[in-house]
């Protein structure tokens, strides 16, 4: 029997679809997740907590599979599960839908300006014209990171008559290499970030860039804070030197209730929601995990594994 | 020469695009517009007042076509219009793109609560989750009236994974007609209504329809206000019935401060934006007005024309 330590919270949607060489052992507190760790040759530690993950996975010694719905892995301790030969599969393109659902819903409220809408009907006023006049239709986006994410939010865009680039650290057709986007960055309306958070990607988007931007440019941000060198997105905002800012995702997480961009008018700040505002997160993880344990139990390779060189 | 009465507005759009045998007279004001209109053959005049609409046409009495960009036209003199065998062309479909934008945008910020988000950044409140979690993927729609606004949502919902189907009056291969759409109501998570205003759509959705959705059903309407009951609809709404209503119209406009629908949590009013939520409308409305003077002018078939017996 394989031992597979996994989170209680799953059970109902897990149990009666264990193949019978597992042996599953439910932890409900994180000291239990801890005490079972020994045991797990296969387990599933989904804690917030960097130091709590840390303590569960270093004391899984037997560990060779570990799994997570965690998109990013940056707080996992990815040197010690390589030294060990643990293999990763985590939740990359998981969350890709309703990512891409809340990508598109936050592109239309600042072109329509729906929070002004929205006020007027808190003031029970009829407001004479639109307070926002953009439009998809006819515009130009470059998503940065052509990944589940970025692929979703791409199928969805295109109907809506919008132009898009995108660029991907692999080259392939029809997209740009990380050397070909930055002298065309002043064509785009819309700048869409859906890379993974690594080292090469911290910054990614850094003064530099922001300058190159064009005045009514909108930045997109679902991949991680430290992708974009906030400082110099925040002064470009405050300046009005680009149109706007919508951000999934800030530096750090949750932002002080003094940081600026909170007051911004032409930012929306979305506290990292897009990835939980669905109603099948655990169903699509234990979906994933079951079919892994399948190929698990054959030998065939697990899908998607995190390349500790590359860090997603 | 064919003396055109037109906005003086829309000269900077039009005015070095008009044929030679057009003489185009301007006007700046209604006054204006009053005492011009007995010299047209071609008029355009879109005033909102419904009594400033027939003094304008009254006075017309020499006039052919009458170009308007409006899409329903409950607020012309059809009859009058008939009676002296006036073309009327109109706006239908000039605003069906940016309608569409703000129907996805609705749906998509009712399914995610971004009222919700937005106020939780107006007090600088980091979210630990997400208000709404509905997914437009995996929902069903209905859209009663496949016009250029229906044609135009289910392009864009399709690639989010909604399944679509739609009500058209006149029968068409995967359309529903009007005697086969009721006894499927209960199937929908939103009824998207876009038909155009007559008495025929009149009352459309009425107490029985509304009794029929199911529980978590939302009913988003970019036709008109009288298409529903909306005293059942208000109904349904405070009392839970249904999910929500996202209305760009209401009976009347606009919506008196003291109507419950404005308080309504489930319930989003957008004061009959969203055809508004565009830059290019007056370009839009002035390319179609153009390609139909070259029609006039060769003696061929407008294009869309009013049918008064149907009234659309």
């Amino acid at each position: 029997m394989t031992v597979a330590v996994l989170n209680a919270v799953l059970k109902p949607l897990i149990e009666s679809r264990l193949p019978d060489w597992v042996d599953a052992r439910w932890y409900a507190t994180k000291q239990e997740a801890f005490d079972l760790a020994p045991q797990a040759e296969i387990g599933w530690f989904d804690f917030f907590r960097k130091d709590d993950m840390a303590q569960a996975i270093g004391a899984a010694g037997r560990m060779k599979w570990l799994n997570s719905v965690f998109a990013g892995v940056e707080a996992f301790p990815l040197g010690l599960l390589a030294q060990r030969g643990v293999v990763l599969t985590n939740g990359a393109g998981i969350n890709a839908i309703p990512i891409a659902e809340y990508v598109v819903m936050l592109m239309l409220a600042y072109a329509k300006d729906y929070r002004a809408v929205m006020r007027g009907q808190d003031r029970r006023e009829w407001l004479k014209d639109s307070p926002g006049k953009r439009e998809l239709w006819g515009s130009r986006a470059l998503i940065l990171g052509y990944g589940a994410i970025g692929q979703e939010v791409e199928k969805r865009l295109v109907p809506f008559g919008v132009e898009v680039s995108k660029v991907r650290r692999s080259a392939a057709p029809g997209v740009l290499t990380p050397q070909e986007w930055r002298g065309r960055l002043g064509e785009f309306d819309w700048v869409i970030v859906a890379v993974p958070a690594t080292a090469e990607t911290e910054g990614l988007l850094g003064a530099a860039e922001i300058a190159a931007l064009k005045g009514n440019a909108v930045v997109v941000n679902v991949a991680r804070g430290s992708v974009i060198d906030q400082a110099a997105l925040t002064a470009a905002l405050a300046e009005g030197r680009i149109g706007g800012a919508l951000l999934d995702v800030t530096t750090p997480e949750p932002l002080p209730a003094e940081d600026p961009l909170w007051g911004l008018a032409n930012t929306h700040i979305t506290m990292h929601l897009s990835g939980r505002a669905q109603e099948l997160a655990n169903q699509r993880a234990a979906d994933r995990f079951i079919e892994n344990l399948g190929r698990y139990g054959r030998g065939d390779p697990l899908d998607p594994v995190v390349d500790y060189a590359l860090g997603y």
